[in-house]
């Protein structure tokens, strides 16, 4: 590694390296990209489980979220780095408020992550242009901000809470800015029947004919469509993000249809969902409940193998947010993403050969495996003790922000 | 704790105890019961993945299984207790081959297990008494063994696998020496399917007609029964063992009717499968899984809540196995079997409370956050180093094995 690229691949020498981490008895692997979360949401993480998604959202998550400040979103985003980083995340795409906030806590932690604001105008003009400004305002705090590993992305929160104007302008801005647009796609079948009974079209025909479709679009959800919606995607060069568990544990119904997706062309990452709904940012947990799902729910255990599955939440999840050629492998020029495995773990023995190997990752292995969590060729983490996060004083933080969420 | 029970609860003293575990930042909790595994599979983890099941079976499994030895099953066993110490799990119920083996392995990791050989008469009266004398070996080399954390268990391997004489002998056996029977009932559709072409009637349907039921038979599985089937194991008192992971991977299809159990009164315990299916034995996987499958398939998050859950894992499970007096909750007088999480990881925080920390243990938690894990008051596991078990040269032994499997 130099200046926080991969410089050499194999068993070379480490005498000029400016880190040298035991590799001995470890499995290397590109850290995993989580596609869609709401980091500061950890701040929720277990607050209110098993109920009715419209219950959950009105009587309980709403509430809290009225509490929040830009203080407790750092510590909240401070929270959900430190459970990314020992669990093997190295580039996250985030959706959430207060977002100059969670920037300074990602840059602290040192991930690499693209931010956006969650833009919502419940189609009221006046609402429109104080969303648009938001956006901008964190589009010029990051620009200034010049942190390479942290990029801006605009996020119309959905097109059943964004106006047309709002979902144009955002295409326009992207294109003009070179961002991505982080926007929720057909989550719940409740959102594509209400959508179709107000517009007459289903979630990405309304998008289509808007003209709001785009290849900076990462769709996250996407799991009531119809093939026709996917080939729309796909026509579009818009990328969807799987979200496996946060779908299943909300009882949405259906599965995303992955492949479908992957027939039709359509790059797919991998993400947790916020840790209010899913309750863990653990990727490790997603690839595998990813392949479980699948599988079931074809009644067919080839429909997605490990390998597939690993690529989600690595090369194919870097291609979905136009990174494959900055991350997402260990290649030599690409950015020092690494996560170092800890191959003595009975879970994760014994271990056939190279072959089976990516079995191991997506079947048996699982966060607490994780020893070492390298970004930018910056060690984070290493013996699973994070090196840039004070955790004790985050965790101080996250009880104190319940004890006020808690004193009404 | 006193001689392996619980003497008091509460924050009580501890002068007179024999051992003093610190448990400040911890979360304590019953240890979790495992009713489903094949512990020696271990050794065949991640060999084989994403495969049609008969495949699998003819291919990959049964040609390794050819090969193993009592000393590779011991070796196997002592690789699974590692996972199962070091992810929280006490007590599981074991079906395999060179049983004696794995006892001995079992009684060395200090686990709590019943433990069953695998009966396969495939209807020739010529094997039928073969089995049998294996099982009453295995019974004589138990009650000879005289460790009262170990037990036996009949294990007729599934209903198409082994003749009419093979399980009501099982079921006499069991009720004349008060052992458990395990088996597998209505894992696959196909299983089913076949049956009623065979027999004109569904598994379960044949267990009752036969007379075969039991009080004492608690059946693996579950997956393909009808509410018809569903009452005869209630009517029986049988229990059944949920395996949400296993049938998933292999896509077994359909998904064990839980509530219908529920309804009907018949006690669920959940359950791993073995490593070679799974790919792991990790409780607080098999936990999410449990949630979110039913929750998925229901499409209604409301279905099975996470006290339910863990439920299964611990009081439901030891009812499932008998037991509920001796270990499933952590009550005075019973078996001390205990595990310790440690609170101050990022995944579990914040907790907002006493009453939501069970969705932090079913939704939130990973078996790498099991700190200490105690069975019948022996500290099996602290502070994630394992007490009984040299893990160095167990994964050299399995490593080693797997040499000689692939040698040929």
């Amino acid at each position: 590694m130099r200046d926080g690229r991969i410089e050499q691949v194999g068993k070379g020498s480490s005498d000029s390296a400016d880190v040298v981490v035991n590799g001995h008895g470890k499995i290397v692997l590109p850290g995993l990209i989580n596609a869609h979360t709401h980091l500061s949401m950890c701040l929720f993480r277990g607050y209110a489980d098993d109920m009715v998604l419209q219950d959950w959202l009105r009587k309980k998550i709403w509430p809290l979220e009225g509490k929040l400040t830009g203080e407790a979103c750092y510590q909240g985003a401070l929270l959900g780095a430190a459970e990314m980083i020992l669990s093997g995340t190295t580039t996250f795409m985030d959706m959430y408020f207060y977002m100059e906030d969670v920037a300074k806590a990602v840059n602290e932690a040192g991930l690499r992550a693209f931010l956006s604001y969650g833009m919502i105008d419940i189609f009221d003009p006046a609402k429109t242009p104080i969303e648009r400004k938001k956006s901008e305002e964190l589009f010029n705090f990051i620009q200034q901000l010049g942190v390479s590993r942290i990029r801006f992305a605009l996020a119309p929160h959905a097109p059943y809470t964004c106006s047309a104007e709002t979902l144009l302008w955002a295409k326009e801005f992207a294109e003009k800015n070179d961002t991505l647009i982080h926007i929720h796609i057909a989550e719940t079948r409740k959102e594509q029947a209400d959508f179709q009974k107000q517009h007459n079209l289903r979630v990405v025909e309304y998008l289509d004919k808007i003209g709001a479709l785009s290849r900076k679009m990462v769709g996250a959800h996407c799991v009531w469509l119809t093939k026709s919606e996917v080939g729309l995607l796909a026509k579009a060069s818009a990328s969807a993000t799987h979200c496996p568990v946060s779908n299943m544990k909300l009882a949405s119904g259906g599965v995303a249809p992955l492949p479908e997706m992957f027939d039709a062309g359509v790059a797919v990452s991998l993400g947790t969902d916020g840790a209010a709904s899913n309750n863990t940012l653990d990727m490790f947990e997603t690839m595998k409940v990813c392949a479980l799902l699948h599988k079931a729910h074809r009644w067919d255990p080839t429909i997605l193998n490990a390998q597939r599955v690993l690529d989600l939440a690595t090369i194919e999840g870097a291609r979905a947010l136009g990174m494959e050629a900055q991350i997402g492998s260990i290649d030599v020029g690409k950015r020092a993403d690494i996560i170092l495995l800890d191959a003595n773990q009975p879970n994760l023995n014994p271990i056939y050969g190279p072959d089976t190997v990516v079995s191991d990752l997506v079947y048996s292995a699982s966060s607490g495996n994780v020893n070492t969590t390298i970004i930018d060729g910056q060690v984070l983490m290493e013996n699973r003790q994070l090196k840039t996060i004070d955790l004790s004083s985050t965790l101080a933080s996250a009880k104190e922000l319940v004890n006020r969420f808690s004193a009404g």
